[in-house]
């Protein structure tokens, strides 16, 4: 048996484990913020249609452009987030893991630094190491919510060449204000007068905010980015379709670094029958919502302290750990296993004295906030 | 309008276009190496099952090891490709550029260096650009065989960090003997005594060729990688489904830089689909194989000076260029344009005063060839 290590692989690789949760058959599983409704059998039906009709072609390259579907994509967005978009604002890729890594290929890389406010979406940081991008963690109040002079202070000393700002934040499910996006855009382009930074809004959540999309602040700044995904809104999770809306320069910059066909006619003829049911899934998202303000409340009730949640998740505590006040004598790793003792599967994001819960089904959620009440019973101080 | 060079890209892609070949309507499209021939009927229907079953599920991300898929995967290069190898040893991506630029995460990247012997397929060289890996052009003979001494003694000097063969190679349709092989690889490890170096054989089109597979020689040599691609053998270039065979330890390896769920639901389901039809697919590659040996003859009969071909293309010249002794008084670029001009689109791949043709159909082969011969007649001198 040959090891890794044995292999000519990167040094920085030596050592490292891969990203992902664990993929465990559970009863409930509340652990990667999937959407818990399966598509409508109308929609797996005009899926079979629309991929039907790709098959017929599938000895063919895809279209390379992904011409029809960002259509449909900057039609969604225009109808739904507040700002009219086209087409050639408009990227799709294998999931937003990808679109990340091409704005990264084309605007971070060997030599720059990028920078997010953590705890965060970790695939944020994997995915600078794995472009060659040096990683600067910026920070966060004790809430969570990003303090604006205290990540303007930051970026100002270490000129980062990319910004992250995860709204929603996994794991946290903070929204972040529009006026905090605008002050670190403007600090950004202040510390890089020269050549200008890139900000990427990574809004893989945004619809289930209390708060309207942040996609107006793209107009007039050629260097803002939002970010998207149709994994969580749209039920999609299995189809890794990921976006992004911007100035159509930064659509022809990403192209510059795209594999070349990198989107499947498959994927292309899926997604496109998903946006014809738009409507119905936005239901689901709604219902969705609802259900993330139950848990907030019912968890809050149970006496855990609960951070605030735009996102089809919520992060609860706190647990036992370092510079943790804790409500339960549980490490955070305890709480985990004695919720999955119940049949239920919740995400240890590594936050200090935290856990995440997906919103699903009600009866998911219910069975997820009886094992919480059972489990605080058991160990009420 | 926004322009690319206001943007913050990293200096290297300032000036620089995406890669692709033009998506011309033409009636007999020979550019871009496809299958011309649409997957059987049965076929697209297994297609649609499978994926109704997947789009079930598509609320949930999709097996993140693709373990079904490199199973049949498996399966398929030991029953085709004189080898045993099992799904530990197989790895699948959406398409082989992607493969590659996993191993270049890997394997490559800032500091390191990767060679080919060109001309060759470019994108292994963009791909290098991508991955901050720096990219170093080996010879090939005027007949566009790899000289083994001559590459030994670049392999010696440059000591790359990682090798490409491909084989057959793209866009000359040469294979590469088993012998030569090996003779890189134990040049690239004697160059790298302490860590060795990855040689990646790219026989994206080794199912066409007139030589058995060089899968066997992973055996016992954990720095070599296969890596092959569904896209031409089994007619699913729309799929994007590239693959990798190698020692366990390399897969290993690659899922350190892999974005996490790269591969989707639909992607598997439609490979898996694919991989029960193989036996109908490759018999059409035993068409193609037949139609390409008659194309090389019935160029040749013309007076065109053919490079041999183990691909599903068939490289042809020469023309008016520098260096070139031509056989017509037209330029690439203007043969090109002659054919194009008759409704048959091939490829101008730069390679000095020569082009490439797909095999096709015997109706589109017999337009292509027809539209030789009349352009021959016309400029003959």
């Amino acid at each position: 048996m040959t090891r890794i290590e044995e292999l000519p692989v990167r040094d920085e690789l030596r050592g490292k484990s891969p990203y992902g949760a664990p993929q465990l058959d559970v009863a409930v599983r509340l652990n990667t913020n999937e959407n818990p409704y399966p598509l409508p059998e109308a929609l797996v039906a005009r899926i079979a249609e629309r991929v039907t009709e790709a098959a017929r072609e599938l000895n063919r390259y895809p279209d390379r452009d992904a011409t029809e579907l960002r259509a449909g994509l900057a039609a969604y967005l225009t109808r739904t987030a507040g700002h009219r978009v086209g087409p050639e604002g408009v990227w799709a890729a294998n999931g937003s893991n990808e679109i990340l890594q091409q704005l990264l290929q084309a605007f971070g890389g060997p030599g720059r630094t990028a920078l997010g406010f953590e705890p965060s979406y970790s695939m944020h940081a994997l995915i600078a190491r794995g472009t060659g991008t040096g990683w600067l963690s910026g920070p966060r109040r004790e809430d969570f919510t990003i303090d604006v002079d205290a990540a303007v202070a930051v970026i100002a000393e270490q000129r980062p060449h990319v910004i992250f700002v995860c709204s929603p934040n996994n794991p946290t499910g903070t929204a972040v204000a529009a006026r905090t996006v605008v002050a670190l855009h403007e600090a950004a382009q202040a510390a890089r007068p020269d050549s200008g930074a890139l900000v990427v809004v990574d809004e893989a959540y945004g619809e289930f905010s209390h708060h309207p999309s942040l996609l107006p602040l793209i107009e007039g700044r050629p260097n803002l980015v939002l970010s998207r995904t149709m994994s969580k809104a749209f039920g999609a999770a299995g189809l890794r379709l990921g976006y992004l809306a911007a100035d159509p320069a930064v659509v022809d910059a990403v192209q510059l670094v795209r594999l070349p066909y990198h989107l499947s006619a498959v994927t292309q003829a899926t997604a496109l029958a998903a946006l014809e049911h738009t409507d119905t899934l936005l239901g689901y998202v709604e219902q969705l919502k609802a259900e993330r303000d139950r848990i907030v409340a019912e968890l809050r009730a149970t006496g855990l302290e609960v951070t605030e949640s735009d996102a089809n998740f919520v992060q609860f505590g706190r647990f036992e750990g370092p510079a943790a006040t804790s409500t339960l004598p549980l490490t955070a790793h305890e709480m985990w296993q004695a919720l999955l003792d119940r049949g239920v599967l919740v995400r240890d994001n590594g936050v200090p004295g935290r856990l995440r819960v997906t919103a699903g089904t009600p009866a998911e959620n219910d069975a997820f906030l009886d094992a919480v009440r059972a489990v605080t019973k058991e160990n009420n101080r």
